[in-house]
């Protein structure tokens, strides 16, 4: 028999892809509802998107010639390769990153340079000064950054952005997908004299809770907006994403109500997570935490599996520890991976196939 | 006072993008409003989209691991160049052709070499044998041919196509945009024995009449799904596009009738452009069709724009004509550019402003 507090799962418990775990209120969805009814969906879609980025433009400040939509912020990363890389050219990145860069520098031929983060034993740090060597040292064709940090969930301060976006020789992304859900925003710096080769990309699918609905937005300078203007797609965002977003931005209190939700449930996840032996989770400013553990990695892989929990486990050598990512879920989800955790640790002898 | 049977505009007439006039029945449109109150937004879409690629697959009666879904045609065109085209590389195309795989060659640093579609007087041929020895002298690293032709609406022999696809050292790309408004289709032909550099591509927004929402398919090879796959971004169709199109495609007894009124009008509009001096309408198997003038090009688009008309004036420089090309609209639409035709053959020395 259960106690009452214990979770059961019916499906599996999805925290490996840092999606929202919060569905959508009933009032935009009967908004939507509406939009269906009355939308021309056999007419093509306004390939400026302009009443969505009028809306941005005014909830952000920013110039709306100088705001431009994908179908997610996907779409815009591999419209930057488009545009500057060229087969043989190098493209910086940290390591590790998200995962989209390494793939996409394969597909363009380009060779990914990388400025490994520095894991000290309880934070981790970037060291900008290796960042501006490697940019004077390679000559990069573009420069891939993301802030707050994936998967570590580090925050780099937006002076050090300015640093690198001044001696870069390229285009420098600025990848803040997970921006919402840390406690400072480079934006109000970085707007304030917005470099000529900075790139700074946004999505509804994290904060917003959108990712299925594929819009995110880059804020870039006049050169790279009108650059990524000519590359795109003519109809990359389809109708009803673009109206469905129009209606979503104005639910900010809402959105800003469930990041605050998740802010919250990821500092406790944190600390209930360093209360077990051989884990160790790190602080993070973003909606998902790394944790890494001393067990072997194949053995926690079999556990999850057998407990029905998605998470990332990383590929990451350092240190000989396992890496794990793990997404921050409604607080139910969370303690059942707290009590995974936990019954890990107590039975490390038990056995399970092993994929 | 109007007449009767006159009919005015209260905006634009759009017959520039090969649009279907037709909208929605109230049907699929209140599925689709019960999509929208269950559908998890805060996720992400399928990668492969499986459920519509099993729905085209028994439709098509063709192999799902095989077919290959886009966001629009257009992101497959796309990929087929990330794949498949590098700086510098020859692309094989038909002279005129659809726009979009010029503005692609230009982003892709491709040349363009193009085989010219013959304008005989009253009726467009294609000679294979000038792309057979095309292919032999240049080694394009991708051929491009749409069927229906984009603009002529000529269609092309299947017997024809496997002729070229045989000899091409590349991939042969078939864009198939129009083909539910031709007579015949090239499928059945070349199911049978489906060459391994053979894509064809489809997509859902002329015929289905979803150009709003994004959803192309290819149906390809196992070599080339295979690289379209690693090429694709992983999460490149939107849930609800994807839905939708589910739905959408259980209407097929209603789409076709609406392909069905479409020719019917085209080949109405045809005659009635013949009777008219100056003008001369070729002969079409799409949902456009392709008008040649004797008058001037800056006179035709000062007076088009004049009556609220937008079609598509066409940048080709062949035998001194002015050449347009017209989407087949509703019975009132065409009936309003007929008027419009003849009377500009009427008022030869009329003055319009030219933009």
């Amino acid at each position: 028999m259960l106690r009452d507090h214990e979770y059961t799962l019916d499906k599996e418990l999805r925290l490996d892809k840092n999606e929202n775990p919060f569905e959508l209120p009933p009032s935009p969805r009967e908004e939507m509802r509406q939009i269906i009814s009355k939308i021309d969906l056999n007419r093509y879609p306004d390939p400026l998107a302009n009443k969505l980025r009028s809306k941005l433009s005014m909830k952000l400040n920013f110039p709306q010639e100088r705001i431009v939509i994908g179908n997610g912020g996907d779409e815009i990363l591999s419209m930057l390769f488009m545009a500057y890389v060229k087969p043989g050219d190098k493209v910086l990145t940290l390591y590790p990153c998200f995962s989209e860069y390494k793939r996409l520098c394969k597909i363009f031929g380009a060779e990914q340079h990388v400025v490994p983060i520095n894991f000290n034993d309880k934070h981790i740090t970037l060291d900008v000064e290796q960042i501006l060597d490697a940019i004077a040292r390679i000559s990069p064709k573009l420069i891939l950054l993301d802030n707050p940090h994936n998967p570590t969930g580090t925050f780099i301060d937006p002076a050090l952005l300015i640093n690198i976006a001044k001696m870069s020789p390229c285009p420098f992304v600025l990848d803040e997908a997970y921006v919402e859900f840390a406690s400072r925003s480079s934006l109000d710096v970085l707007k304030k004299n917005f470099p000529s080769n900075l790139c700074i990309l946004r999505t509804l699918s994290k904060a917003w809770g959108l990712a299925g609905l594929r819009v995110g937005y880059s804020l870039c300078s006049d050169e790279i907006a009108k650059t990524l203007n000519e590359i795109k797609s003519p109809f990359n965002v389809n109708v009803i994403s673009q109206e469905i977003a129009c209606i979503m931005l104005d639910y900010d209190e809402w959105m800003k109500s469930r990041v605050y939700s998740i802010r919250f449930l990821r500092d406790k996840f944190i600390e209930e997570v360093n209360e077990i032996d051989t884990f160790y989770a790190y602080p993070s400013q973003s909606n998902f935490v790394l944790i890494r553990s001393e067990l072997d990695r194949d053995y926690i892989k079999a556990f999850l599996r057998d407990k029905g929990i998605m998470i990332n486990l990383l590929d990451l050598d350092i240190d000989g520890f396992t890496w794990m990512r793990v997404s921050i879920g409604k607080e139910e989800e969370l303690n059942y991976v707290i009590q995974a955790f936990r019954s890990i640790v107590r039975q490390p002898n038990a056995e399970f196939v092993i994929a």
